[in-house]
């Protein structure tokens, strides 16, 4: 029986502010201590401290890169997905979640949370974490209104929401 | 020598409306008078009228399909590019482009334009023309503030803005 | 600390013999049993045996899926990658894996073989199990001879030889 | 109305040699003088010959990049797709192509001959151009024997084979 696969995505390497930084390791801790499987992009910033957070907490983290070889990801990865296909990989990381999380980010976790919105994927923003998270909490992405994006307060209030979202 | 390659992005074929259309094919149009070749997504709604508009002003159209077959692509297109791919065609969409037009559109046009501003291409929204258009316009997609959404009154001026951002 | 990532590639649902999925089940509880994680198609056929295998075995199965819904993958993958890719998802299971192990297969596995030989990674072709495996099996795919695709008599074999190459 | 699209593949920069450049060239001249559109990876070696071809008989040429930038595409192409996704645009060049020519090649063009293959569409190699085209000249890829890949002894009966299989 698969578990749950929650997506925690944000800020890169240059972007990531210390504050993100630690809201993405205790989103990583909660996705673990749910049970789930954390999914990410496998590269520095948010996601390499999503990753050390679930790692230490027990989970199962699946780093799934841009580039063709293992060697750019993480050392906190426990399977590489190495895909090769540049940022078009953000489709695949949203298509291969249950849910997301976001922590920060740029344009790139608009684009994911734009694909998960595309196939209705429950979507948290960490409230307080900057750029889009925080740009775009509380809002739909278009007008049709599919899904909006949840502002949680904390890890634990943003693993809830997705968990409750998939009746698990 | 390459030509100009100008994306027209936008509403699809469940959601496109009678405006929206007539402006897709006036963008097309202006896109083939400028001698440029008009790239969009080879389906029906905004992408259809577009390729129309500039192939009855005697432009190139290229269709770049999420499909495999070719079968999938509007009438109007000179060229299909099948990518198999799904929607992370959109991906290529922008990266394919000099500059991108967006008449309406739902969160795909959005991802479309996230790319384009990822790679700072020149993004124009045409005003009054719905959707994500209307919605991001004028805006900044992240914090950086790396290009804007340009707003064009109309077809005419959104082409402009793309020549000229492209010194040609 | 990743463990080693191991593909096992070959024949789908509609083309799968009884004898090439029970070698697949036994390349699957050696890849288990040798303490790596199994990546395949996560479809039917071959990939559907070997993480039936690894499974009983007490390994853990990746699935990597030209589709973007979780419901096309077999039950036995503890994580399922959604690409929506179509069937270039090929490239990306090729490129996560520190081998590839192929048992039958049709062109979609020499595909898969041609990537690997691209990149240099170890292949291994399960002797007598059809396809491409026996069509393949001792050649270089191109007149480089960058890496042969090695014959194994059994499973245990062909897992060895890819821990060789890798020394671990 | 679209035009036929004939995809010419083969050796890269690095590989390609004197007999196999001016193959390509005849190739891509007939492909123009046909009335089709040529369509290729867009960098060098066959690519660049075949596109050079096209365009001194006047035809257009498309060149399906694996980077995400136009600079990387050679100076032929009339129309340049920067898929952005590495080698994994060997797939859309293949469903691209109404029909394919192989000249030389190594594992990258027997990867494009696979998808051809996949999909049925027309496969031709062009007889001593060396590389792949010679060695799977005349074969099936698998055991399905779904198209041959059949062997054509100048540029002149390549393009044919392709237009007769296509009815034009």
């Amino acid at each position: 029986m698969r578990k749950l696969q929650i997506a925690v995505i944000g800020y890169n390497k240059d972007r990531c502010t210390d504050a993100a930084s630690k809201t993405a390791y205790e989103v990583g801790k909660e996705v673990a201590l749910a049970g789930a499987v954390l999914v990410c992009g496998g590269l520095g910033g948010v996601m390499e401290s999503a990753c050390r957070g679930a790692k230490e907490s027990g989970g199962t983290t699946i780093g799934i890169i841009p580039q063709e070889e293992f060697s750019y990801a993480n050392q906190h990865c426990d399977v590489v997905i190495c895909t090769g296909i540049g940022y078009a990989r953000d489709f695949i990381i949203a298509s291969s979640a249950d849910g997301i999380i976001a922590v920060g980010g740029g344009v790139g976790t608009l684009i994911e949370m734009g694909v998960a919105y595309m196939t209705k994927k429950t979507i948290v923003a960490m409230a307080g974490s900057g750029g889009v998270a925080d740009m775009y909490g509380g809002k739909f992405l278009d007008e049709r209104n599919r899904v909006p994006v949840t502002v949680a307060k904390d890890a634990k209030a943003a693993v809830k929401v997705i968990l409750a979202s998939n009746n698990k």
